[in-house]
């Protein structure tokens, strides 16, 4: 537990800035399986307790990947349309400026920001996020949804560390400033 | 001289993907700026004999960086408008990826790719580019000039090397496979 709860964006992007290609396809990710090589994420999940994810991303993750789904984390997804919560997952139409600087204010791990595009958007347009890994993977997925979508005020970063892996993915660090 | 020339890109751009902020604003790169720092650009630039611009990015070099043309060099100028040649600058209104197997038939040093956003298009919708030079700034400048638009076919990359500078600048090499 400790007092400064940062919000981190873990997400594996293609060079040319999609994180999925046309139809939600996420096939661009598969060349870069490689037995025993999880990129950090193992370590990355234990570091946070509460994850929030944007309900497109949510409704993907429960179709294709129920496995991924965060059951021994506090869930908040953000909607539009506001529906009955489950377990530990929140449905959330608020403010998500507002839910994120609540949920810094409480003690607890880091908050992982897992997407989508539309969410991010909203939290990079405040500012909100401290921390981004991106995992850059070696493609031009040349269409489909981008992880930074255009009409952001800027923000200055710091590059904290540069991860290189046999499979040509690269990891790269930075802090919010 | 070597019979094999590659097209290669080399170029910077922030975390986010653009080149340039609205109004063709470089300032993101001024942080970049380290005495005795070039970024390898002083190598590279000696590795290539033919640069290959756009008439918009060229219209920009010629009005805020002149000492950055490439006096030395034969220089291409892609554009919908013919325009008399002057010295080692000639004006192309043809097929770039024409102009490229052409150059690459002939023996000499490689191509420099030097964008800008419209002309890159134009090479990666037909796969022309043999290496990507990207610089990362470690900046989201959220909006402006993208080097990658939507509406690729998508491409596989392989990763050659990756290069951490003191200044939070990471330069990523690929070959276009």
């Amino acid at each position: 537990m400790k007092n400064n709860r940062r919000a981190i964006l873990y997400i594996a992007m293609s060079l040319d800035g999609y994180i999925a290609a046309p139809g939600d396809d996420l096939g661009f990710l598969d060349p870069m399986q490689r037995e025993g090589e999880d990129y950090g994420y193992g370590h990355f999940i234990q570091s946070v307790d509460t994850v929030i994810t944007g309900r497109r991303t949510h409704d993907w993750v429960m179709r294709h990947a129920p496995d991924f789904a965060h059951a021994d984390k506090a869930c908040y997804i953000l909607t539009r349309n506001p529906k009955p919560n489950t377990g530990s997952t929140r449905f959330y139409t608020g403010d998500p400026a507002e839910l994120i600087r609540h949920l810094k204010s409480l003690p607890g791990k880091d908050l992982f920001i897992e997407g989508g595009s539309e969410i991010l958007h909203e939290l990079l347009k405040q500012q909100l996020i401290d921390e981004f890994i991106l995992s850059i993977v070696p493609v031009l997925v040349g269409d489909g949804i981008p992880l930074f979508r255009e009409g952001r005020p800027p923000q200055t970063l710091e590059l904290v560390d540069v991860t290189r892996f046999d499979s040509g993915l690269v990891q790269l660090r930075y802090l919010g400033l």
